[in-house]
């Protein structure tokens, strides 16, 4: 077989495996019908109601619903009702919120940066957002007035060949776990995976590139960024040069993204788009993990602070952050860790080191620093706890009693507070919490089994 | 009590325990009048045998036994024969080692730079030495060569009072443990000692300097040094410029005289004078330090290698610090070790962490760095021994199993010869070893005894 006849056959296992993707992803014309229905009937009466306060309002559909770049089976539609920016703030915000209601009736108001209303029409998921109309996304008051520039700039942009390839770029981002710009994904927007796919051309385009990426990597595509930024992926925001659209993606999400497109453009293969979430692991599964890995697993349980993902991730990171440091500030070596939350929160941490000696080092000053080294050396001299003090090198030593021996017992401490931890997280484990090891961690199975999977079946 | 009374009180104290102390060191005149006799007369017998061979050859007595600074017990009797420069090396070894049969009739040869005669004679130990008679020190052809140039230094230098003085500064010294110029104990020569005494002016003075010393510390009596060092001690030899009378004096021991000099000053006692082995650590009472430690012991112990303790410590100790290394390089944290010989040699260990999990964490190449990272990912995809590769910041890591779970195991390895570890330890060690964990260590408490007691109750 000719190279030639190679690359064809490469080519032609890539469009049948997209082709097969595009057949699950792809909402069909019933999906679509359904869809505009509901979203022109709100706007209708989301423009009725907006006229009536200001006659001078709009109402405009935007995400990823108005711009047919949704995939099947998502139920987002967002109505944004633009008012003009003359309007003091809380007028817009008390009218934002009686459009909403008389938007979707059975709606319940929602607090981002401000209020908007939330609810459910014919089994869709509505959101009513009341925006200022500015000229520039430069202006921006908060956050939502950039969504109609957002909207405006990519529907200039995506015809339908290049909204199908958005639709299967965000199939394949969802099914390898990089999708999402919440804080707990550090993956991937909406908007940014637009952004790549008319950026780099299509979904082939994307993935070529992204195989071959030297992070950091920066697109400007409307050449006027004028800040640099840390990030592995920069993506200057056309409507706002000040603004990395990618700022919240993180390294490894990068990496992971990078990997899959090699991968996919090396055996073209349907399961990076298969989302499923994996089986729980079971308490025998765990029991084996640990059998053959031989590390000692200890978890802080404790019951979930009431805050959006958003808010407990970031905290929850910090927590396990600061709990690894605290146990390897101790001599207990961390292997690795995660976090998991649901009704519960978990701290975990997989151990290479579990036990030290009773005693530890204590270095003291050089001898020849004559008042530090006196008080040292008097300090421990006549301490029948502590070995020592003795010289090596120029220094006192003393072996003195090690406040942990295990990890357990710090964990089970109120040093454990001195390590930096989440405000709400330190306050949930103030309140309560449990301390797992070894075979108690498998009580952790019902609750968080697909999490474990995950981290002891790890993949890319 | 005013502070003159109080001082006076001190002083007092001082005086009274250094005369006790004297009373035990100094040789009273029945020993110094029968080392004076038996001296005498081997001067004169080796004076007829080596001007009979080269009239031009004289005989000096020299070391500590010529000045009247050794201490009571001490047998060396130290004879040189010196012959002019003109004498070929060939002819005065031969000339030498007659000298040196003829005056000491029981006598063997040993071989340090050069060939001379060792022997007893009426209980002392007899060194009779050939050397080159020179003009300068600095003509000198071997170390030897440097002897009657200390000798002649010393003795224009030393009157009764300083040489009573080195004698207690030598007593106190070897009862702290910091005497002697040896590559095991790598303390404080004879010649170095009196030099410092001279230098300082008496054994007090020389405490008191000594506790406020900040090394690294310069003296330079003929006021004739031109090297730098970078020792802590330097004291540059009155006879040879470009020499340190204190290089072999390792930092530890510089720091335990100040340490002990202190003390002494502080509160006079007659224990430091006291150079008594300790008692040996029994069986049982090795149990309880190691209980009480909660560390996990582990010995190699192998046939000495029949070297001279000055080849044979330093191998011994890179030796250590080599397994010491290759332990922490696999993850077994070293608490303390030592090294012991007699008929065996050990190399101590004391750890921290004796065991390690099944796995490692093996941090692969950046994704990014794309031949290197795909090498990396497909060296370890399939291989079902291993977890992941998975991605972490922007970097594959594969958890694969240990070499080494246990200290053990890796001290019972052939990488055990990876380390770097001294000539002769290397061969001793390929010939045959025993690796000595946990109880087994009490094995060790038979022959090393009193090193173990020191190593497990240290003192500064």
């Amino acid at each position: 077989m000719s190279v030639d006849e190679d690359e064809r056959g490469d080519r032609d296992d890539f469009e049948s495996v997209v082709a097969a993707a595009r057949e699950r992803i792809d909402p069909d014309e019933a999906e679509r019908e359904r869809l505009r229905a509901v979203a022109d009937r709100l706007t209708e009466r989301a423009e009725a109601a907006a006229t009536e306060r200001c006659p001078d309002a709009d109402v405009i559909q935007v995400g990823s619903s108005a711009r047919g770049t949704w995939i099947s089976g998502d139920r987002d539609i967002d109505i944004f009702v633009r008012f003009p920016p003359e309007l003091d703030r809380e007028t817009l915000e008390t009218y934002g919120l009686e459009v909403g209601h008389a938007t979707v009736p059975d709606g319940h108001e929602e607090y981002a940066e401000h209020p908007y209303v939330k609810g459910t029409v014919d089994g869709f998921d509505i959101d009513v957002v009341p925006c200022f109309r500015l000229e520039s996304a430069t202006e921006i008051r908060s956050a939502v007035d950039r969504t109609p520039f957002h909207n405006r700039y990519l529907q200039n942009r995506l015809d339908e060949e290049l909204a199908a390839d958005v639709r299967l770029t965000k199939g394949f981002m969802k099914g390898v776990g990089v999708y999402g710009s919440d804080l707990r994904t550090r993956g991937f927007s909406g908007y940014l995976t637009e952004l790549l796919v008319c950026e780099y051309g299509g979904f082939r385009e994307l993935l070529e590139a992204a195989a071959d990426w030297q992070p950091p990597i920066e697109l400007d595509p409307e050449d006027h960024g004028r800040e640099s930024f840390a990030d592995p992926l920069v993506v200057i925001d056309p409507t706002d040069p000040e603004r990395n659209v990618a700022a919240v993606c993180a390294a490894d999400n990068v990496a992971r993204f990078q990997h899959y497109a090699r991968e996919f453009l090396e055996a073209p293969r349907t399961d990076p788009f298969d989302a499923d979430a994996p089986d729980p692991l079971t308490e025998s599964e765990l029991r084996d993990h640990l059998e053959r890995r031989g590390t000692t697993p200890v978890a802080l349980r404790f019951d979930a602070p009431d805050l959006v993902p958003d808010q407990l991730y970031p905290q929850l990171r910090k927590s396990l952050a600061g709990v690894t440091d605290g146990l390897v500030d101790r001599g207990f070596d961390v292997f690795r860790g995660t976090t998991f939350a649901d009704e519960t929160a978990v701290l975990f941490v997989e151990l290479a080191v579990a036990e030290r000696p009773a005693v530890e080092h204590h270095r003291g000053p050089p001898v020849q620093v004559r008042t530090h080294a006196e008080g040292f050396y008097d300090a421990y001299a006549d301490d029948t706890d502590v070995y020592g003090p003795f010289i090596t090198e120029d220094r006192y030593v003393a072996e003195r009693p090690r406040e942990f021996t295990t990890a357990r017992g710090f964990l089970g401490s109120d040093r454990l507070f001195d390590v930096g931890l989440g405000a709400h997280v330190e306050t949930a484990l103030e309140t309560d919490y449990t301390v797992l090891t070894d075979d108690d961690i498998t009580a952790l199975c019902e609750e968080f089994g697909r999490e474990l999977r995950r981290y002891f079946e790890p993949k890319p």
